[in-house]
């Protein structure tokens, strides 16, 4: 199996610390994420998106999204709840964080901490971080009824929202008035098996 | 039951077909999409995102996210399928719509045609457009293959990326060059039980 991955990608970061943590081998290939003229080369035809992760099966198929990719390996382990109401919670977290955390937190970090522009984006910076700031306080919210994000239980959905925002600092956010984001962040990173970014 | 829906959302479409599809009954409360002063009054504690579509159960339990909900109440029915690699494919495509579809299509709809602000986000639609024209050329490119978005069945990931893929020229969108895409609104809407969007 193969892992169109990036080692900087907080999307990619959540494939690798699940997979690890299922103990099932792969090959990296790393793929640049600032020049990206080979992409359609390197993934057209596997990834509509031409993103990364992508993933190549043993049997050449292909699988792309990171929250989906985390569901197919997930789904049957005890990183995916059984219960059908649990179970669509971790989808409402996985949504959410596309849509509320990753074009925030992930582009405000990629501006300033990978293409080193803070000044060039500084209006749009102002408006991911309004946005940002929005979704960090609601991730907070949840994480003070509860360790984890569904249920009672570490799943896919705290993988998920994890990566993106154990970086959020990269992009010039400010957790200090999350303490329960905080708190969370301290026990993922204190699980057994919690493979750093930099792995 | 009750879903706190907007009759103009292509999200609270989504959940509005699927349940028609299944004739489950519920309360629909109509939430105003301009005016957002009321959003933590009325959904908070629901919803982390304030936003429509968002369910309330018969035993008090909520559930955000268009997507997640399509999975909560389309999973063990024929509109999701049932082999794992085609399960992972759905969310895919549902993650795709959240990411690349959503943020373009309907928020140059939202701008356009529920504002009327065409001139005032002059600059930002251009953005919108670029990125929506490459959202519906992969679209496009995968319907070219087959009748459905995932294996060879309407699913769930058509539901998603049907509901503002079909209002596009709204936000200023022109499906002339993607025939695929045309051919496949045509088959949604052809389908016994479609719900058109003003039902």
């Amino acid at each position: 199996m193969r892992l169109y991955d990036n080692q900087d990608s907080g999307n990619c970061w959540k494939v690798r610390q699940l997979l690890a943590l299922l103990e099932i081998p792969y090959e990296r290939i790393e793929v640049d994420v600032i020049d990206r003229s080979n992409r359609r080369e390197l993934l057209g035809g596997k990834n509509p998106a031409l993103r990364v992760p992508t993933l190549e099966l043993d049997d050449g198929h292909h699988l792309a999204e990171s929250n989906a990719i985390l569901w197919y390996f997930g789904d049957g382990t005890p990183f995916v709840p059984s219960g059908p109401l649990e179970r669509a919670r971790v989808l409402q977290w996985m949504f959410f964080e596309q849509y509320e955390v990753e074009p925030n937190l992930a582009v405000a970090r990629f501006w300033i901490h990978l293409l080193g522009a803070r000044d060039r984006y500084a209006t749009e910076l102002e408006g991911k971080w309004k946005a940002g700031n929005r979704a960090l306080e609601a991730i907070d919210e949840r994480l003070s009824e509860g360790d984890w994000l569904v249920g009672d239980a570490f799943s896919i959905a705290d993988i998920s929202v994890y990566g993106y925002t154990h970086l959020a600092e990269d992009g010039g956010f400010d957790l200090e008035p999350y303490p329960s984001v905080r708190a969370w962040l301290e026990r993922v990173a204190s699980r057994p098996g919690y493979v750093p970014l930099d792995a």
